[in-house]
């Protein structure tokens, strides 16, 4: 499938549309999914929801490019919505992974990297005195959750309104098939909101089992927002002072913030924290980690998985440790991130459109403060692909250590393409 | 880590009990485990639970034979619980799996292989007009109850009793953690009784989604027992008359009683099949298939992870079913477990040891009818397992194309001379 790969244009005069790509390939392949895939696609990477000219299908991925399979190159700014972390394909990372694929991935039990890791991340990580592994972000999520109902005896689960916490039925933004005793534990505050999180934990009143949040505000649609350090501070104090269990999320923002823990900056210490995503530079893994407290309540509940053993994205996890912390992985995404940013920043103001550029560096997102919640924002991102370079109208983004200083210039290339592209629609 | 490999020793004599093996690396392990993983390990494949001498940590696996970190080396009759089944590193399927990890794997959206697969299962599963793939099989129960919920606008989900599904917290054999709302909308009925299945039925009243039902009774500890025809066939009229959903849990059977699914040798079409374990000969894959008229109630939920579009398991998956196909793998592993479960059948008779032997044949089990839930047979795995043969003691086992007829000849020494030392201790 595919074609030969067709390099970016970029060549449009300024203030003009580039060409549209041709969309054979992925058309047909569209048609022929529409046949035997509900909706075409499921899921966050369902094309019919972005900007005209996205592809749904893709041929190749390679270092911080992705190629779609009507052979157009782009610059990946979303990692594959985050679990690239390092380039497609690290090759030491690989290396790792195939090494063991070769020899076990799985077997009767695990390997012994499933203990390597676990120390690993005991070292490493803040609140982590133990580590219980599984496949996806929502596994750890659901894990935790349920982690802090048997050691409290308690039921209730703080989060913030919109926060996602995974597509599992108590938490999916999407109410379709849900019933309400999916979500008759849960009560909602507003993140930052110290008086909402209080009124939520009265709420709770004695069925205080947890709170659970995000490192930061990254709602879709909306700015990225930090964590108020005393807003932090409430939710630690408060779970101290009702013996509740403080859930950190760090299942998109993990590793990119910090590589102790997104709170690691606050020198506030969960008492679980879930991670996934890039934590083996796109292979399938997550993890639950804990202090010690919690050890007794994580080995009393039964959490398994058929493939929750495999060795393979495990030494993929470890050597993506090795790689991060010999680059100084976080130092070399933030200037990466900050260099985007700032180039954003400069680019919005110099065509006069008024744009909020937010995020840690390693996350970056872009709204349109004008444009309504997708107007502009649908056609700067379609220009932007058009111009060989992907992010998304209204979820974060993401930097890598494989995103080099001429690739984020040849991003604000094609970012300055589609600002001045949108300036000529306004 | 590891040694040498050292070879299966079968030679006690008769109705002696073979060599306790070493532990020293295994034990070693343990002991950093306990530190850092809560329970030492997690979920079913934590050793404790098992017969003395079971190994935790495992250095290697290949064809049917997996390795411990001790060098012992096992015939695996447990196939890694499942997943394994056209043996460990399956030439083909390894071959695709890792051409598709060179090129792609993740990218910013799916690759083709994704409407490939799904045309394969539209063409090959009963009851599949489309699918939706995720990594596990607790992924794919989840999601077919909320399809069924959207589906009818109804809440309540029948269930046999101990049968499982998953480890979420909805279906999970334990209920540390869990609360009463997690179940609230599950009402039990006894596997192969018509009038509790009416019952519950009757319960559910104007609100029953739907059933879910494994292919046939695969309980821990009890034989595992063939759906009584006119039991399916109940399932399926009652879901016609009430408009509910006739959910297959394939999970744990699917591929190895038929390549179609494992109620189509009944002519019994579910509305939605749930596949997993061994559709990627190892690779961690889930489906969700299901017909046309729920099409539409899978598209209005959200169902996504950020591995479930990773393409190589999905090139492992299409491996798998050539593989299959070709060899016809199912009457293989019939004739491989029928030699098995024969072999028992005949060694229990000689012992004048009383043994249940049960299952589809490439799923056997073998219960002891006067020992107790567990008495007799930890004495008889355990001797196994000294004489180099993998089974479990209260779950079915599993049988893959890569168990050769020699292989189960060696298997066959093996119990024989469990048989005979068991006997000796009675």
């Amino acid at each position: 499938m595919g074609t030969d790969n067709i390099g970016v244009d970029n060549s449009a005069a300024i203030g003009e549309k580039a060409p549209e790509p041709r969309r054979d390939v992925d058309d047909a392949w569209r048609a022929r999914a529409s046949k035997v895939i509900p909706g075409g696609m499921y899921g966050h990477i369902q094309a019919e929801k972005f900007p005209k000219g996205y592809p749904q299908f893709f041929d190749k991925s390679d270092g911080c490019r992705v190629w779609d399979v009507d052979g157009y190159e782009y610059i990946d700014m979303m990692c594959s919505w985050g679990p690239m972390i390092l380039g497609y394909r690290h090759p030491k990372v690989e290396e790792a992974y195939h090494k063991e694929l070769a020899q076990r991935d799985l077997a009767y039990g695990p390997s012994p990297l499933a203990v390597e890791l676990a120390e690993r991340y005991v070292e490493l990580l803040d609140g982590a005195d133990w580590a219980v592994f599984a496949k996806n972000g929502g596994d750890a999520t659901a894990l935790a959750t349920v982690v802090a109902r048997a050691a409290t005896g308690r039921k209730k689960i703080l989060k913030a309104g919109s926060a996602y916490h995974g597509s599992t039925p108590w938490y999916t933004p999407v109410l379709s098939g849900i019933t309400p005793e999916d979500r008759a534990n849960i009560i909602f505050f507003d993140y930052n909101d110290i008086p909402s999180l209080e009124a939520a934990v009265a709420e709770a009143g004695d069925d205080l089992a947890g709170i659970i949040v995000t490192p930061h505000r990254h709602e879709l649609y909306l700015d990225q927002v930090p964590v108020d350090p005393a807003f932090a501070q409430r939710i630690r104090s408060l779970c101290d002072e009702k013996s509740a269990v403080m859930i950190l999320d760090d299942v998109r923002a993990g590793f990119r913030v910090s590589i102790h823990g997104s709170w690691s900056p606050l020198g506030i210490v969960p008492d679980l924290s879930t991670y996934s995503k890039c934590i083996a530079n796109g292979h399938a893994l997550s993890a639950l980690v804990g202090v010690e407290s919690l050890k007794e309540a994580a080995s009393s509940i039964y959490a398994t998985g058929s493939f929750w053993y495999a060795s393979a994205p495990m030494a993929a996890g470890l050597a993506t440790l090795d790689v991060m912390e010999e680059m100084d992985a976080v130092s070399v995404m933030n200037e990466r991130g900050n260099q985007f940013m700032e180039g954003m920043r400069k680019q919005g103001a110099a065509y006069g459109i008024p744009v909020s550029v937010t995020g840690p560096p390693a996350m970056p997102f872009l709204r349109f403060e004008d444009g309504g919640q997708n107007e502009q924002a649908f056609i700067w991102s379609g220009e932007l692909l058009r111009r060989g370079v992907f992010v998304h109208p209204w979820h974060n983004w993401f930097v890598s250590t494989a995103h080099t200083e001429a690739d984020i210039d040849r991003a604000l290339e094609a970012t300055d393409g589609a600002f001045a592209y949108l300036a000529s629609q306004l």
